[in-house]
């Protein structure tokens, strides 16, 4: 149980005496479902999301937008995105950034997939929408490099002023984006 | 003393008996400085800038692209704005931004002025750098309507993710807003 992250020794000990505790049909139904997750949960074989079918719903629903993909780090960040409710294309997982600390390459990620799938012919824009660190940076850049012979138009999210935010408290590196993507007045 | 913003009663007891125990000649060239400030900054006829001279150094300077004038709420901005090194236009200082709560109303600002500043022929673009929370948003509005009928172009600071962060942890209003004024990658 401690190997779980973000769960120490102590917290451990506490899950476990809490689960000894529960009623026995209680933790049938715990431990069966978690048995079932991970049989049942797949990840889709062209985004990379999860999802219980081969084939994810956002990937095989009929009202998304088939031309644009988002290029995303991990599944919590399809849901931040979906969240938004701004967005109705498709996504695509890369499962990380590239890491050379971490020892993560672009070997290791998702982008050979993501360049086939650049080349079917249906999609017209990738968003890169990847962390704004370095990582993500350098990430962005072997993604870009990878997809420039497909043609695509490779876009990323707007880096600027947080909304409900005061420019007095805004680090000089985005303010000088914020400016330099000003946007139309709507 | 204590009438200063962010002194209270002990911190001004503080002040007045260190300023007490200073040398004559010290204590001299400290108020005298004091009422030199007072009496030579003056604020700049044009943007309204803090500034030693009628019309401010960024006004007056032959290097600044007079064609472009960015909307400010107060002079940390521009300094915020300076600092970035980004931009090369003049600037329009409101002194505030409309707050019903706090009795301050278009009048109160300098939004004739800038009216007035967007007819003289120069000025092609006006930037909207205010806060981008509700008074501000209200704020940027009302000189919206007002510089309308100049015909000059009317542009804001773009909402975004700010640099070095973690989709996971943007809220969903600026998250949305990256999506839609997402950027070619270059």
């Amino acid at each position: 149980m401690s190997a779980l992250p973000g769960i120490g020794r102590r917290t451990a000990l506490r899950l476990v005496l809490h689960l000894l505790k529960r009623q026995e049909a209680d933790f049938e139904r715990f431990t069966s479902s978690l048995i079932t997750l991970k049989k049942e949960v797949h990840y889709c074989r062209e985004c990379h999301n999860i999802s219980d079918t081969e084939v994810c719903n956002i990937c095989s629903s009929p009202k998304r937008d088939r031309s644009t993909v988002c290029v995303v780090e991990n599944i919590q960040d399809v849901m931040a995105i979906e969240n938004t409710g701004q967005y109705n294309g498709l996504y695509h997982v890369l499962g990380g950034i590239i890491s050379p600390m971490d020892g993560i390459g672009p070997q290791d990620l998702e982008i050979d997939s993501l360049a086939t799938r650049a080349q079917n012919g249906e999609i017209k824009e990738v968003i890169l929408a990847l962390p704004t660190t370095a990582e993500g940076d350098t990430t962005n850049f072997v993604i870009y490099k990878r997809l420039q012979p497909t043609g695509v138009q490779v876009t990323q999210l707007a880096r600027g002023v947080a909304v409900g935010s005061d420019l007095e408290y805004i680090d000089e590196m985005t303010l000088g984006k914020s400016i330099l993507n000003r946007t139309v007045f709507q």
